[in-house]
């Protein structure tokens, strides 16, 4: 007897993730008000055909499932067969096995038990009579839990602590979560009203608190399960003749493995990894949000961030799959991604770091055509002098700064330059290597553009935009980090964006945490770990001593008490638990462990520790089938790694002891230990270079 | 006080059709088993806003209902105000109503109800935050019935006669309909099954039959309304302990004004005009299906004929238009429409008669970017010698006939010719002059290719194919009858074709009644309405003779009994009401009653009545403002129309009398009297010339 099969659901690929996308979209609500996204929401297929070829070496029994309706059809191409229903028998040999799938409101998909097959990844899906594709899939195996039933597992949390007040209870539950409030044994009649906080404030100001419910008590119904609300605390009015019963929440949570970790010397740094974990984890659902609360939405820009903090923590692919999936849509493109032109370039952008970091080339080949569309779309926008502008409907971001946005902003031109050479990359790696020279060459001619047009060598920086062809002489932050991290820069200039931008007090602060990701990780790659470790305790540091369980979306340590809670002219509008708060996960992981993949998917590695102003540090990275140890300290740096081959890449005044592996010098007090026995734990023995 | 405005529901434009054909398109049963379209269905922008630009001299009362979600915005762009609800005041002055509306699972849809302004054609929406196009709608204006709940209206009918046999019912509603049994009064324990029949057999025939429907008795329920199905009879098994009590049928139909007439001396003939109304009639529903058993599709080149009826009898733009839309779906074309390359052009085709027949330039404004986006990937088809070939997924079909389809068949080039022609008008009449030019010299190449490549002056015709660079040499009439009917011949070719290939009795005879309608138009074209006389009264009048109260997919006089049901191998796949069916509507308006526009709209038309071998038509012919009257017989002609100026032509041996209105010799016993003069009964009298 061979190993029992396990079916799964399958579907077509991407519609899974649409379907879900939409209704986590349509979910938020401004005080009991819908308040839906501003940009368009696609739609999945309703009629569909699944295939599978089949060689049977006996007649076999097979079973179908369907989250719709559906017909069957063997060995006839585009008709279906009444006879087959439910269950039926296969003959022997060779057979095209189809089931045809419709569903207006979900999406339509099958789930089927044979004996030496079952529904898996190996079927196709077209929405037509033609174009077969690989299904799409992800883990749902319960033959009761069809896709349209689909939702994220749940446990019960109880209050740390409820005050009774006058017809009202006041709620606790110790840290932010999102969940289900419920009640079991209510009785009596009226109503009761929740009104949810992130803060005390909130949940006690019950005209202005974002969300709120109300619930008439209906007599034969004791248990009242309330919808998905993200809080810590709760404020709940009853009437008099209303008995509330017991109260929990039902907190929904996404199942991960915390791979990766962090501890140094710092109590109040292993406090702030820990709570960006939490507030990432909160964060990481079906997919990527940029706050639980507000907006509870996918924003590719957001999500350009989380992607790169889950490869440090929990290097779970599937959910960068669904949100990249969720954010490109289905064609026409109409718009930019969440109508920001930054937005669209990201996208290209995360795909080459989920590459880099997974070294998954399939999932790069199913999105390759979606790719070039959206591509064609920012290339057919382009002005007369080949660079882009907001056009109406798009949105020029970048960041909340106080910086002019209307013409040829050149930060949008350098993400348009690293997008054109990420389409390069994948072209080649598919085998379109016309494609490939044609989008190098986009490439170089704008990179050659935007230095002509935006380096002010007086100034010694990028300068902001340029409109009808004359340049602004501002300089932001923005571009010049840009230019850092995306390679536009020569040894010379950045030596100058350090000196005359990033470390040059005139220039106008970065205020949002954000664009402190790109700050961050711009010094650290300057070698400026002390600064940063400075900031990150300050800053983070600054959340927590107001009694933060989850990193904002903003802070500014000069605002006092409830003052903290206002945005965009509202007194509870700013996120408490926000993605891109928890930034230092990838600073600390990438620039003080040190660690990065050389080429994809971890095959090599670079570990490149640095203490900053720590003493110690000791953390995991995780990588695709294992993990990298690494600890450092004034005098010891220990290396471990599985089933991978890196190196490590350190300074050191003396020349450093090695346990193993091949030492080389690299320059001035700088060294190179290649790193290619798995398992084994390198201890290098050296002595700190201090700045 | 001024008039009462009356709201209806609106929505995003076209969405309500894709939902409603997807509902339908969804709907076909074999047995029991679903049975889906093959091609793409789309699907409907789920989170939409509207908006209204108001200016109120006073304050105003405001009432939003939604079909799904709504919130909504008052003077902010893309914020919602969580103060307006349900009914709420807005101030007097300027103002910007917004609408947010979301629904997942059926189109997002308001009712607004004001003072001054309501829901209507005047409001815009878009699906995203920018690109504001006018809304759709269509005469919702019940507040309860949103357009999820819409349906066709009902009557109920009783049958003509019901059988008892052993334990069934054997019943007939004496022609076919399409309705849903309904069973009053039933009681007792156990199931019933229906079987539907387009005949007594069908119904007869408990395992063949397409559509049967099995119920189980329920307790407490009495009442049982089945699924809309297509028959004339029903035959019902029912167990020993199940009373069924009464039984009726639930009607559903197209409410539509029968606004031509036709009548003439032969009885058969108006028997077979009234029988192609009702045929026509029960396939004019939410759109044009091809028959109301089977398919139960909505297919390009069925409809192209039945919007050409319908400017016949009904003149109901909006089924048209519905149709229309629905056909076309949504961007990207991945494939034909109904994946038949002629369909495709079928609906440019379509788009021309509809502006001509109804002068309603506003739906061609409102298609034209569809139009570009559907020529685009036509054009991207093209092989090296421009022009069109089946690629895979494509069905060439043309006709159901004996000839290769492979290679540049010559019959799809000519309708891409008459598209291409198409697209040239209507961008020069949109005011895209370049375009205009584009498509016309595409179209100008295309002929001469198609002329030089495919006319075989030998053959005195045009032959069906080129197969890599090799001409066919066989003759079909298909390609023939094309060029003839879009303007692709010469005098000499025209005479040429009518000699060698229309009235050639060594040509493949046309044998399907779909193409047949070609055929009989060219005939007509050609002054041959003598022939197409009889050919009407043979081949529709054999249906009829076999007890027919639609008229058939096919009819082939040859077959016996009920092997005139089978089709495709299975006993009762025929369809007995087919739209198609009806083209005698079409043929008899506009080539006997010789009705037709010569400018959009009916702003001028021609009368050019012939009686073949009639002794004498009447009839009415309806148009967008009025009709046309037309009295015929061998001395005497009348005509009165409403509201537009025309010309009638007609032939003489004898210098004609004229009651009245400009006469005019156009050539030997060819006369043309101007009508002028609305309302007043032209009255010729006039001598046949005999052929």
């Amino acid at each position: 007897m061979g190993k029992k099969l396990k079916p799964t659901w399958i579907w077509y690929p991407g519609d899974f993730e649409i379907w879900q996308h939409n209704k986590i979209s349509l979910r938020r609500e401004d005080r009991q008000c819908i308040f839906p996204p501003f940009w368009k929401l696609d739609n999945f297929y309703i009629s569909v055909k699944f295939k599978k070829e089949l060689n049977l070496e006996k007649p076999e029994k097979v079973s179908i499932f369907a989250d719709g309706k559906y017909s069957v059809g063997l060995d006839r191409d585009m008709s279906i067969n009444t006879d087959l229903r439910d269950t039926f028998i296969i003959p022997e040999g060779k057979h095209t096995l189809m089931v045809f799938a419709v569903n207006q409101t979900s999406i339509p998909s099958i789930y089927v038990e044979g004996e030496s097959f079952v529904s898996d990844g190996s079927w196709e899906v077209s929405y037509s009579n033609c174009d077969w594709v690989k299904v799409g899939y992800w883990n749902l195996n319960d033959v009761n839990i069809p896709p349209s039933k689909f939702s994220l597992p749940k446990k019960e949390v109880l209050p740390v602590n409820v005050q009774k007040r006058d017809s009202s209870l006041f709620v606790d539950f110790g840290k932010e979560i999102f969940a289900s409030i419920k009640l079991t044994g209510v009785s009596g009649s009226g109503k009761f009203t929740v009104y949810y906080g992130e803060s005390v404030e909130e949940a006690e100001s019950r005209d202005r608190c974002v969300l709120l419910d109300t619930c008439v008590v209906e007599e034969c119904k004791s248990t009242y399960i309330l919808p998905l609300r993200a809080f810590r605390y709760v404020n709940i009015d009853f009437d008099k003749d209303v008995l509330l019963g017991d109260l929990s929440a039902l907190f929904e949570y996404l199942p991960l493995e915390y791979r990766g970790n962090f501890r140094c010397s710092n109590q109040r740094m292993n406090e702030i990894w820990e709570t960006s974990r939490y507030t990432l984890h909160l964060n990481s659902r079906e997919f990527f949000l940029d706050g639980i609360k507000r907006d509870g939405w996918v924003w590719s820009g957001d999500a350009y961030q989380s992607f790169l903090l889950n490869y440090y923590v929990f290097f779970d692919k599937d959910i960068n799959k669904r949100t990249l999936i969720a954010l490109r849509g289905k064609d026409p493109v109409t718009g930019h991604i969440n109508t920001i032109m930054d937005y669209t370039f990201y996208w290209f952008l995360s795909l080459y770091d989920y590459y880099l970091y997974t070294g998954d080339i399939e999932f790069i080949e199913q999105n390759y055509n979606k790719m070039l569309t959206l591509m064609e779309f920012c290339l057919n926008r382009r002005n007369n002098s080949g660079m882009m502008e907001g056009l109406p409907g798009d949105w020029v971001f970048i960041d909340w700064a106080d910086f002019d946005k209307t013409g040829e902003v050149c930060a949008e031109q350098i993400l348009l330059f690293r997008s054109l050479q990420v389409m390069s990359d994948f072209s080649l790696l598919l085998g379109f290597e016309e494609k490939s020279h044609e989008f190098a060459s986009l490439a170089n001619e704008l990179k050659s553009k935007i230095v002509e047009a935006f380096w002010n060598s007086n100034l010694g920086g990028f300068v902001t935009t340029r409109i009808d062809g004359k340049c602004s002489t501002q300089i932001t932050k923005h571009a010049n980090i840009f230019a850092m991290l995306f390679g536009l820069c020569n040894v010379s200039q950045l030596e100058s964006i350090k000196k005359n931008v990033l470390l040059n007090d005139n220039i106008q602060k970065i205020k949002t945490p954000y664009f402190r990701f790109y700050e961050l990780a711009a010094l650290c790659e300057l070698g400026e770990q002390s600064i940063v470790c400075k900031e990150i305790l300050d800053y983070w540091g600054g959340m927590l001593d107001l009694g933060a369980t989850t990193f904002w979306e903003e802070y500014d340590p000069s605002l006092k008490g409830a003052e903290h809670y206002a945005m965009y002219g509202s007194p509870f509008e700013k996120s408490l638990c926000h993605a891109w708060g928890a930034s230092p996960i990838y600073i600390l992981g990438r620039y003080f462990l040190g660690v990065k993949p050389l080429t994809p998917g971890y095959k090599s590695f670079e570990v490149k520790p640095n203490l900053g102003s720590l003493e110690w540090i000791e953390g995991t990275v995780p990588a695709p089938n294992g993990e990298i140890y690494v600890y450092m300290d004034n005098s010891t740096i220990k290396v471990k790694h599985t089933d991978y081959s890196g190196v490590l890449i350190f300074d050191s005044k003396i020349e450093p002891y090695v346990s193993s592996g091949k030492l080389r010098k690299l320059g001035e007090n700088r060294y190179e230990l290649t790193l290619d026995n798995p398992g084994y734990e390198y201890v290098i023995k050296y002595a700190k270079v201090h700045k």
